[in-house]
């Protein structure tokens, strides 16, 4: 039977990219020490700050939430419901049940409730492939409730696959803009707060681990509207790289980190400079009105689609940049 | 039956990524401008140069040198026999019956009889990866053959899937030196000749369909010593990619000379500065004595290893950039 690197007790999980097996203690030991690696190597967070978690349900957000609160920081999680079908039902329960257990303050928004649409009836309102829809809608609300809460930070949960497949696809069109503003932690500008990223140091598969030996229940399906996209074939291509070659991953977005990063720096077109507070929200735009306004506009005047109108077709992937 | 986009005659060939058939004719007239951009883009050549075309007997060897002669360029060949087995006997055969057939001149060297070792036996004798054994020995020769031969630059026939193969594996190491310097044209240094890549444009199977079209055989085999290493894999990769986006390839790699070459130049640490004449050969090194003669100092004493001792194991991959 494999044994932990660490005690020599019996393992539960094995790490080809660390060449070892772990115990449940101290895998745990490993996920915590990634995120403080990347909080301190990136200066995510204080120990002040008033940290917005971006709450989904699945176990990278899930996780994210708990091992803050276990590195003794404040911070409540904000819950987006999406309105795509039972995937967003069962999303909901995994957050709410999460929170109520541990006590912690879970706010919520209701896309239907709040703002008169939903994720599939926004993407086929306005021609957008829903995870288009979907980015902008969940970029503007997080914003807009960092600001109106007084949060310092908004904490996403992408880990080292989302941020390795995100990477590839900016890469393999060497969209420069992209790529300078692919970092893990985006300090904050006029009107957005910032935006850090602690478990860019951890694979899925570490996460899902951290779930389970937690006693975390999360989501464990994939969105249906996501299916077939770029972003789940790049994950693919890099799962298979890194079967081959063990290490891969981490290398490939590390390395971009330590040594692209400073050669990219000042390359994003980000045009701060010409930002106005939009006519209806008064969020930061470059426009008279945001685009969230505009996708608000267009959707809530749309008879509702159900999802199963729009799910599980193959399509061409959206952007996934941040701000 | 699938027409020529040009002519509407009867197509020969169906290029997704132009997303088009085509005959022959046009897709001669094709690849002809993708060289003849590529040469314009890049000042890879001048109509008075004269031009030494690394020849192996492969498809994108003999297509560049039969691509030159066509575009009314004056250009040698030269072949290395490397000594592996029947697969460079057969390669220099085809080599041979190319330039035979069209009255060009083709030069030869042969690492056994004239160096005293082959490739595999300064794998063996080195340890290193064959590949890279084979990479010195005609980094090294090429350049030396140029120089004595009073040739201005040296051709070789690296297409777009081996040049894209190659940035994404320097891409995923974010290796920024070999980044810097992974130009399909790198002007003349101290000593070493200017080096050319003028299919850089066309992908392999566009090179096979110019010499099925222009009757030229060519080796079909790839070579055995390289089988399972990196660089096929990473071509499998983009394939993979390819087939499910056509065009990948193409904007991964153009995108990058367009997009990334301008932000890397001058970050190739090559040591131009302290360079001098190898005590033993002549050619430009930092040391006292350069690596080419070190390698025949210890291949050469050597007991010759054949082919099948070391062919078609999986092996870890040799690094490929140039200079």
């Amino acid at each position: 039977m494999a044994k932990c690197r660490v005690c020599r007790g019996p393992a539960v999980i094995d790490l080809p990219r660390h060449n070892a097996h772990f115990c449940a203690e101290h895998l745990q030991q490993l996920c915590r020490r990634q995120v403080e690696q990347a909080i301190a190597d990136h200066a995510m967070l204080e120990r002040g700050d008033r940290i917005l978690v971006a709450v989904s349900g699945g176990k990278d957000s899930l996780a994210v939430w708990d091992l803050l609160v276990e590195l003794g920081y404040r911070a409540d999680g904000l819950y987006l419901g999406l309105g795509i079908g039972d995937y967003s039902d069962d999303s909901g329960r995994y957050a709410r049940d999460f929170a109520d257990v541990r006590g912690l303050h879970l706010r919520t928004v209701d896309l239907r409730e709040d703002h008169g649409y939903d994720v599939p009836t926004a993407a086929r309102a306005t021609g957008r492939v829903p995870c288009s829809a979907c980015g902008l809608s969940k970029r503007h609300l997080f914003d807009a409730a960092a600001r109106e809460g007084g949060y310092d930070v908004v904490v996403t949960g992408h880990n080292l696959d989302d941020e390795a497949a995100v990477l590839l696809g900016n890469t393999l069109r060497w969209d420069v803009d992209y790529l300078a503003r692919q970092l893990p932690c985006l300090p904050a500008t006029d009107g957005f707060p910032r935006k850090v990223k602690p478990l860019v140091r951890l694979t899925e598969r570490e996460t899902a681990a951290w779930c389970i030996v937690r006693g975390i229940d999360y989501q464990v399906e994939e969105c249906p509207m996501a299916a077939g996209n770029k972003h789940l074939r790049y994950k693919a291509t890099l799962n298979a790289l890194e079967a081959a070659s063990p290490g891969t991953k981490a290398a490939f977005y590390l390395g971009f980190l330590e040594r692209m990063g400073p050669l990219l720096e000042g390359r994003s077109a980000a045009a701060v400079d010409g930002l106005r507070a939009c006519a209806r929200c008064g969020a930061p735009t470059t426009g008279e009105v945001c685009a969230f306004c505009r996708l608000v506009d267009v959707a809530a005047a749309h008879e509702p689609v159900p999802v199963e109108h729009l799910a599980r077709r193959p399509r061409r992937a959206a952007g996934t940049a941040s701000h």
